[in-house]
């Protein structure tokens, strides 16, 4: 075996650092982060892969604690509506947002979905290829976010990806507070810190659940009622809730 | 500084890996992957983090050569319809996929947007909550993707992003090929191997040119004039060349 290409001991410090990389929602408040780590977490965001390589992405690192109490308070907010909607959707307390002490509020430039293959002309066709741009512009943004993510979980951090605020109203009320130009998208909220609670690792899929060789293999495939049924009876368990403890 | 959430070697054994990545588009056509790399390869990729915790992400193996070509030649046509619909992107040229020694195919399952924050009730606001649910999938199987990509490194490898896979007319051609079911998305295809060429390391904005402190900075964005600029002059010399040579 050539081993130029078989550097295990690479391999498994970052699989120890990818398996050891645990979600909190909750950290030690008094923890201050130094400075230099803010960098440390941007630079490996920055040199992840994009499409045509057009970096689509800004990061805005936020301190002040009176910006990340209107943070959490548009998601406690957000929570409640989503509450009133009856949208039964098992939301975590967004109320840790506050006192995380690492912020980094993620945006993502979609104009540079020009820059991915796509025609401009308004044709059916090009509505596909609009669609594919967008879909490579959010991958890319994604692979460096997870570097990120990747790097506070090496320096020991628990961290925390917040999703779902390209709603409008999330827009109208995040972008002004941090200064973020109309033509830009707030896409993501990564919190880092000490863990308040000991953290656990969740529940993976096995190795086999998610592999197929050659073609898909159909026992992996979910029925429509197998995922009504796994959104019903799973999901709750699988978000919350250690590994060892699903039942 | 609290040592435990300071730990600077497992960062830089990461950021090791993370500055080593990088693209190949043309590989050691004689090299042949050891099986257990696969596994490696899908091992990392399995922990990544997901929306709801869903992980709604399934991994093909191909090693038939055959299949590889099949692969080849939609994209080697995709590209020939590009250039007739005059589309002016610098598409890498994708005969290099047919001898890649490690291809993985990525496929995504759309239908776990039900999972995540949605109404369901077709309404104006559900459109918002769904279309950010689809953000959360992509970016889901972008974060698990990457895992797999940094592993590839990790081992030596290069490694190749082929995206851009989504309009029907690929997913036809693609899925009968593989067995995926309709129900399900092609969304990548991972290739990796000994490249053929020296490896080289693409430009990346500095850190200045993507982070802000507490509020975006003004001296970041760019003008819709900027960025038809930047793909007319400098999208072709930053996808293909040398950081050393963009001139």
């Amino acid at each position: 075996m050539n081993q130029a290409f078989n550097q295990t001991g690479r391999y498994e410090q970052l699989l120890d650092i990818v398996k050891g990389r645990m979600t909190s929602r909750q950290f030690d408040p008094d923890y201050v982060v130094p400075a230099e780590h803010y960098d440390m977490l941007l630079e490996a965001a920055r040199h992840a892969p994009s499409g045509a390589n057009a970096q689509p992405w800004h990061y805005i690192v936020v301190t002040d604690p009176a910006t990340k109490k209107k943070i959490a308070d548009y998601f406690v907010d957000e929570q409640r509506h989503r509450a009133k909607l009856k949208m039964k959707f098992p939301t975590p307390n967004y109320r840790g947002l506050e006192t995380a002490p690492g912020m980094i509020v993620i945006v993502a430039d979609f104009r540079y979905t020009r820059a991915f293959p796509v025609l401009g002309d308004g044709s059916a066709l090009d509505r596909q290829y609009q669609e594919n741009a967008e879909r490579i512009l959010l991958q890319s943004v994604a692979a460096s976010t997870m570097s990120a993510h990747l790097a506070a979980a090496a320096l020991g951090y628990g961290v925390w990806w917040v999703t779902a605020i390209g709603q409008e109203s999330a827009q109208r009320e995040m972008k002004p507070l941090l200064g973020v130009p109309e033509d830009l998208d707030i896409i993501d909220i990564f919190c880092f810190g000490p863990p308040a609670k000991p953290p656990y690792k969740r529940w993976k899929k096995t190795l086999a659940q998610i592999a197929s060789r050659e073609r898909f293999d159909m026992k992996n495939y979910q029925t429509p009622e197998d995922i009504e049924r796994w959104i019903q009876e799973t999901r709750h368990k699988v978000m919350y809730r250690d590994e060892s403890k699903i039942d």
